[in-house]
């Protein structure tokens, strides 16, 4: 391994400036917004992240406009071609900070209490993104870059990146390359270095039926007449045998195993089965027969009701015999799995199931393919060196059961892996009030993006 | 038969004043409402109704007070041990009018158009209540009334008969009869004299299942904990089987079977697959195998969802793995089911069929038993030959899908059947705007409930 010293001890010299750095990003309120057009914090924030690459020497720094937040460019292309070329990926945007009743201190006035810094963003992800420049700093300033690096900092992750296809459509060219490095995302506990090589893929349906033309007396009709809200029972019941296998048409076909050494890695997760009680509440667990809590919340393909609406549903008793009955569905997939074959299975399985007593529509609300990096690659390689360099242990290999939408579309547009290796923690109240970064595991995170930087091949 | 031909006659001579009476009656706007106390208009229809009792020579009239509205009663009993005694059931009060915009004319200023009075109540029920009152007078000043009648005219059956069954309680005694006399019905066309002979019973309940003890992100948690609206759907799923019959314990076991005398009358009405199918606009009938439409909706028990709600409801999508899901479910009973029986076996089921993933609880919102005539009943045979004497046919014996509670109630308090003898028809917009009442019906309906009168036997 090739021990990047010089880098470290920049880094480690420089850990008070790199905060008053990370503060005063901290101190522009980039919340990002659904409205056309941008604002005036929204720019200073893509100007301030551009300022530290055109400092750091890098070129074809540009802020490209989408209908909404510009995206933040800039590249360093000079270790060769024969040196890896990474997508930096990033977002500038923070999310909403009410209720602002909540926040100990104000969200856009950064803090330190104890160990961590608070403020809105300052782990999602603006810390992330301070640690990934100020590696390359570290790196630039002193043993040199040895990789090439593109940097793609949007500003609308928060409200579902809604430019961002388009926009990776437009300027794909300028984007090849060979792997895309997200730092947005965590680690599991200050502890267990970790790193997230999967997530799931999403597919989101409404499903509405309809029976009779309008709400009617279930006195006078009951009995004649199917009950749409009955029918949708029986259909999304019949979805899922008693072994927790989901029965769509074709819906295993392209499932990838979850192998013995994978099996052994989710195993090491620090999330027993009573983990998994305590964190949900529930009386007591359930789901595919053959596989833990962590496989199946991780590396499984599920099947969800996420909503459910018919008739009456106010207090008291009204005897309506409803004419409509509507679920919102969702599968997370795994890899191999697509949206696309997910959606015409669940509707052979409607075509196949739904009796003539309703009528049947269905809906795809979202979807996005599930991702995983080869746990042999060398990215992975390289960042479970790095992690070991500075935790001075083995990280620990998860899943994320979630979906992240960019993943799947840095894979459908530029046909590239993307590695996650941020290092926010589960309790950084992202989305919340008092978000916080962690500084300890800040520092420590800067360093392994050194060790990864240096130590990533081709 | 007796020919009561001189009551006949009286109530003929005297249409004029009966329809002057009646639209008396009718601009006096009894709107009920759940206040406690009554008002002006609602005491001065009981006062109304209490002057035409007296005028009659009845006994025993009075306005017994309820926390909401007098119950108006009168007793005529001067026909003796021998003959029978009738309680005569029937409400004063009326519907709401509202959208008053949709009245042709005012809903308190009865307006004769054709052969239709249009007044808020024409129908349900000041019509029906004039036709027995002008039926008891018509024999009274002739040829002299040979049963014994008592008047129990209630003021909040339209919503929902609040207080009846306490002050049935109180006054049980007073009201001891061999059979109740209900005018709050109609027939199926003004050319086919009908006799509903059967209501269903009703057993109302909500159900709500609680998993993980918050509602959850689906991409972490879905696969590891069971999802409480599915659950639901698969319970709700399998409480109906393929043949449509009901699989709750127990719940055939004291259903009377469907003679095939009575379904034969019921193939007799006028209600074959087609009207079933235009009336729903369902794409296509269904239900318990082996019944027709009408045999289903009338005299077999049903299991209906009456409502549905769990999860994100609203436009697009949220993957949210619910915390809780609620359903609204309820039975239509028959003869010879129980309320509390029918809940014992929901219960039974419940306990057999939730998973220990999930904790669950049953309310019972509202239940009444079932009711039925025998037809070979003396009511139902002297009721029969009236309709016959009056539309020169045999009546069509129908069985309401519905669930009258005072039906029960008089069962269950008083221990004696109700027969429904109204006059009212299905078009004549009940509980919505331009109600009316068809004249030529109505006096029909005096006349045939003089014969009736004139025909039961102890």
């Amino acid at each position: 391994m090739t021990a990047p010293d010089a880098a470290l001890a920049y880094a480690r010299e420089h850990r008070q400036a790199i905060l008053e750095d990370l503060k005063s990003l901290l101190r522009i309120p980039s919340i990002s917004s659904h409205a056309m057009g941008t604002s005036p914090a929204m720019l200073q924030t893509a100007e301030w992240i551009a300022g530290q690459l055109r400092g750091l020497g890098f070129e074809a720094v540009d802020l490209l406009p989408t209908p909404r937040n510009p995206v933040v460019t800039g590249e360093w292309l000079r270790a060769g071609p024969s040196a890896p070329t990474l997508l930096v990926y990033g977002h500038y945007d923070v999310q909403p900070t009410d209720p602002l009743e909540l926040w100990t201190s104000d969200p856009f006035d950064p803090q330190v209490r104890g160990d961590n810094l608070y403020a809105r963003g300052a782990s999602d992800m603006k810390g992330q993104l301070v640690a990934h420049i100020k590696a390359v700093e570290s790196l630039i300033r002193t043993t040199g870059l040895k990789v090439n690096l593109k940097f793609m900092i949007e500003g609308e992750e928060e409200i579902g990146s809604p430019d961002l296809e388009a926009f990776l459509r437009q300027h794909k060219d300028r984007f090849t390359c060979d792997l895309c490095f997200n730092g947005d995302s965590g680690i599991l506990a200050p502890d267990i270095p970790s790193l997230t090589y999967g997530v799931r893929g999403l597919s989101y349906f409404e499903i509405r039926l309809t029976g009779p033309a309008s709400d009617l007396h279930s006195g006078s009709f009951g009995g004649a007449v199917d009950n749409p809200a009955f029918v949708l029972c029986q259909l999304i019941a019949g979805m899922r045998d008693r072994r927790g296998r989901i029965t769509l048409p074709g819906f295993y076909d392209r499932v990838r195993r979850v192998s013995k050494s994978e099996r052994e890695e989710l195993a090491r997760l620090p999330m027993d089965e009573a983990w998994w009680l305590e964190k949900t509440g529930a009386p007591a667990l359930s789901g595919e027969a053959g596989y833990t809590s962590s496989e199946r919340a991780k590396a499984r393909p599920t099947l969800e009701v996420n909503g459910f609406l018919s008739g009456f549903t106010g207090q008291g008793s009204k005897t309506v015999l409803p004419s409509k009955a509507m679920a919102k569905i969702s599968m997370r997939l795994v890899p191999d799995q697509t949206p696309v074959e997910v959606r015409q299975g669940l509707r052979a399985y409607l075509e196949a199931n739904a009796p003539p007593t309703v009528t049947w529509e269905l809906e795809e609300l979202s979807s996005c393919g599930p991702a995983i990096v080869e746990r042999d690659s060398e990215a992975v390689r390289a960042a479970s060196l790095a992690l070991e360099a500075v935790w001075g242990k083995r990280p620990v290999f998860d899943r994320t059961g979630g979906s992240i939408p960019v993943v799947g579309l840095i894979q459908d547009l530029l046909g590239v892996d993307s590695l996650l290796l941020g290092f926010g923690l589960p309790d950084d109240n992202l989305h919340a009030p008092n978000e916080k970064q962690n500084l300890p595991n800040l520092f420590k995170g800067i360093e392994a993006t050194i060790h990864f930087l240096s130590e990533i091949h081709k």
